[in-house]
């Protein structure tokens, strides 16, 4: 293969690497060489894929011009790999962050955290009218405990709500599935509670959804696929589910997510595309898809989704809302066991959020148990004196609504709060952005193998189809330089992180993009939007650090815009401080989805 | 492949697997599906494998033959994957050690352990008169400080052995590199301190060999191969011959290995075949295989080699002498700088020692220090009460005499020590030993892929090129697969240590065998004897554990055969008890070799 060898890029040694902003290291933009696929096209392609003969060979092909062996495979570098994105938990300096006893039990934490919250929901942030918000949790327990509205009066709503939303000619694809008596039911015993004037937390009767990719009975765990639940039957509830549950809060589905997570459109064909409610013409993002879009539309104040390589944060940001994601194994147990879990590249469960919505994760394994159970709540007052780090590059190389939006947001933090932003260079996260790609595709490769092999291709999508061969085409020496890569950018952030609290980028490069109706029936190949979309979101992931999207504005087609913060090992706190201080400036702009329900205007 | 697939191994989760005696698990002997080749055999199978296409089928049919797919690629599994064999350091509370001061320089540190040592090397352990013993570095230091004999004297006749058993008619293949002036000017600077009676420790003076992996200048480190150095030029000195330097020691040469390490035979098609000094017909195993070699031949009473598979603990068995592997990470810096040691599954710098020999490793990674720096000389008195660990159908799966010889010296040990043997058995090795095979080879092709892609095939040696093919063949799924097997063999091991202090084997499962002519300039595959020499090394690389091979006797043919001890992590100072324990029981019947030089019979 003399012919093809591509060059290997040298990296140099980390410490020769200026990380300041006069850096002479080249900013290398995602080179995607994959024109978009639908329909018939993504067929054949596929079947190409699957044949060995030509699949070899074409999986070169693709590898090679999509910069994978330049950057990776040949790559020459020194670092030693890093194969595990572990943190050791400290417990961070912060000035007012009040901890939550973590020897309550969940409903008392809930408690806890709520004394602490400095800011009624009904108070205007700053003098600042918000122009629209939603509901958050503080909302519903209000409206609950002063006896106005009832639970079974919200689940009422609701369920005529999804049905709505679920039905033509909405068709808003939200939930893969829900169970409308489960829903009910558990609104009745909440209503009682409230009745008795015993709610168990402040998520008593609150709605949450699920991603179908966690175990939450009394549903299967299909993980957006029509096979994973025949071969793994959901045994139960994931441990954060039940800690859900065992505050109150009223589970109301299992939402749609991109087949397997393996994409970032949330187009699935087998449970529809998910719809933005900000134009249901639009993708919502994905994998996460309904998670995000199900708050969006109002539908309830919170919701869990999964974030492996963005799959939280980047549907938060199309769809307008807060996408949270935790430090590495902060929290685990999904529809894999923890174990499983494990061996997907840097994933954690995450949340979305509207205004104020707490985030309930845990912590299953042995790993030392940081306190951050429910940072929303748990952090409330302000930061001071936040040093933001910022690289240019990346304020350039995104859609120009998404730069000029951004970079006034950031503005407004450093007028309003007087917290400083020093420019710094961040080399390359294209080349991150591949190894962690490469990582995640083996290690689900390896994970899933067992049911791969007794399915057949036919239940899968195209799509689906497609990334599996790409994630199965990786040499162990490929796996091992990516986690080369890793342990060099983990070096180069921990210097970020000496000169800087937290790093800002603007979440994804695009706005949501058409749904178009080629793609319906068999997915659709765009990595040139997958690449713009994860541009920013691999380090969370690859380097276990925690992040939140926050919504900053909106397009000029009035498509929402998302900021991103990527914080310290375990800096959830601060992360959270951030996350309020930013919405507080942008309450004045937020504006009101196209499909919106609002479930306590009930009259 | 439908037709092909291997139904893959669905392995019992570990809490469900019995580890004791009356196991129902079935030990699988090794099955190795490759005839012996050498000559023209050898490089038309290599150029097959190097084609690319028919290359690609035969590497499939090579890995399914021989159990890959089955037992790693397929196999089902659940355990989360282990990357690197780190066990956090534990001071074990052993009543008896002394800890070395790792505060004071290597000299006083190599005096402090001297101190300590309770066996005077002329002393006839318990009471039985060895019939053969080799002299230790305390008989050098004692004849040096005497005055009877000078470090001069040594060095003159050092070089003349060197120099006869390096040529014909002799052809041992000891060495890769030698220089007769800087040996004899280190002798010379020695002899003038002891004649200022001012040597620098009790290693001054002391003749010692290292493999020619590990960086000592003046020489160029070659790996064994024909063209290591000059793509990677030596700097300086690793940081343990920096240490034995300091210390004073006479550094003899570089020993020679098999062909990057790539073998067990110590078949080097460039430098020579290493000749057993018990029968220079025969192999003397490698990779070390030098090293191993000159200690048993007298030329010196320690040498330095590494084991990254049973490196140093095969040939020590083949050739009749002490080889000792440290636990993973207590010393690193060989050739490789120590990031791309890291890179290396499992490798540690070991040593062939003499009866009595030091153990000069040490340590210079950021991993925190264990105070085993001179362990053989550090903890020498007697252990009461250990429990050794047995695995019946080990001491089966060997050669006749290896397994009466292995079960004499165990007998003999609880005869005279008291020592408790427990019965267990310990699952699936023949999977640990193909899942630690991918897993090294995967690394290895990540460390030298930028030497390799400049490197012109023919440069190496014929085996090696069917090795790197092979090492090169692996996914990203099977090596996180292997990664798995990994993590459950950890969680046995350590729950076999629950129980016993260390596991007992047969070092090897054969003798040393013929080194035949067609293997002479093509090297030799044969991976048949290969397999049954590493059986049981496996566990101290993957696993990380520290292990001990001590010459125990001798087959029929007066090939020695070795005993080995696999302790608990970091229990170091437990197996160095446990070898004196073994030899001072051998000693009566130790043998004399074919080759032998008495350095310190001078007259």
């Amino acid at each position: 293969m003399g012919l093809f060898r591509a060059r290997g890029v040298v990296y140099k040694p980390v410490e020769n690497v200026d990380l300041g902003p006069d850096s002479d290291e080249f900013y290398l933009q995602a080179n995607v060489k994959a024109p978009r696929m639908a329909g018939f096209l993504v067929k054949i392609f596929a079947w190409f894929l699957e044949s060995r003969v030509f699949g070899t060979f074409l999986l070169y092909i693709l590898k090679r011009n999509n910069l994978i062996h330049k950057l990776v495979t040949n790559a020459e570098l020194k670092e030693s790999p890093v194969y595990v994105p572990m943190h050791p938990f400290e417990e961070l300096n912060e000035q007012e962050v009040k901890h939550i006893d973590s020897g309550l039990s969940p409903s008392e934490q809930v408690q806890q955290a709520i004394n602490c919250l400095p800011l009624p929901s009904e108070k205007i942030v700053n003098g600042l009218k918000p122009s629209f918000r939603r509901w958050t949790i503080m909302d519903y327990y209000k409206a609950y405990s002063s006896g106005e509205i009832t639970p079974c009066m919200v689940a009422e709503q609701l369920v005529t709500a999804i049905r709505e939303s679920s039905s033509p000619p909405m068709d808003m694809a939200f939930f893969i599935n829900y169970d409308a008596e489960d829903i009910l039911r558990q609104a009745k015993e909440s209503t009682r509670r409230y009745g008795r004037g015993e709610p168990i937390s402040a998520l008593d009767g609150v709605p949450i959804a699920i991603k179908d990719e966690i175990d939450c009975s009394p549903y299967p765990t299909t993980g957006g696929t029509k096979w994973l639940h025949k071969f793994r039957s959901c045994k139960g509830d994931a441990c954060c589910v039940m800690r859900l549950k065992s505050c109150g809060a009223v589970i109301i589905g299992k939402t749609n997510m991109h087949e397997l997570g393996a994409g970032t459109s949330g187009i699935n064909p087998h449970y529809g595309a998910t719809r933005n409610p900000y134009n249901p013409g639009m993708i919502s993002g994905g994998s996460s898809s309904g998670s995000a879009a199900v708050v969006a539309a109002g539908l309830c104040p919170v919701a869990l989704g999964v974030d492996g390589g963005g799959s939280v944060r980047m549907p938060a940001a199309l769809c307008g809302v807060v996408g949270f994601k935790t430090n590495f194994r902060a929290c685990t147990s999904l529809w894999c066991s923890s174990s499983e879990l494990d061996s997907w590249d840097g994933r954690s469960i995450s949340s979305y959020a509207a205004i104020n919505g707490p985030l309930p994760s845990h912590e299953t394994s042995a790993i030392p148990l940081p306190k951050v159970y429910f940072p929303l709540l748990q952090s409330t007052n302000s930061v001071s004196n936040v040093i933001l780090a910022r690289y240019g590059e990346w304020f350039s190389d995104c859609g120009d609504d998404i730069r000029t939006c951004c970079s006034q947001a950031l503005h407004q933090l450093s007028e309003k709060f007087g917290w400083k932003t020093v420019d710094v260079t961040i080399p390359d996260i294209e080349s991150m952005r591949l190894a962690h790609y490469l990582t995640i595709g083996s290690e689900c490769t390896a994970a899933l193998s067992s049911y791969l092999e007794k399915l057949d291709n036919a239940e899968s999508g195209w799509d689906l189809r497609v990334a599996l061969c790409v994630y199965g085409s990786f040499s162990g020496e490929e796996y091992i330089k990516a986690q080369k890569l890793r342990s060099r950018q983990m070096q180069f952030h921990r210097n970020i992180f000496t000169k800087a609290d937290v790093i800002v980028t603007p979440t994804v490069g695009v706005t949501a993009y058409p749904i178009f109706d080629d793609a319906l029936k068999t997915g659709e190949l765009d990595y040139i939007n997958g690449a713009a979309l994860v541009r920013y979101q691999i380090a969370g992931n690859f380097l276990g650090l925690p992040a939140v999207s926050v919504p900053v504005g909106y397009d000029k087609n009035g498509l929402p815009i998302g900021l991103q913060f990527i914080g310290r090992p375990w800096s959830e706190p601060t992360l959270i401080h951030i996350a309020y201080a930013m919405q507080s400036l942008c309450v004045s702009k937020y504006r009101k989805p196209q499909v919106f329900y609002d479930l306590l205007k009930i009259d």
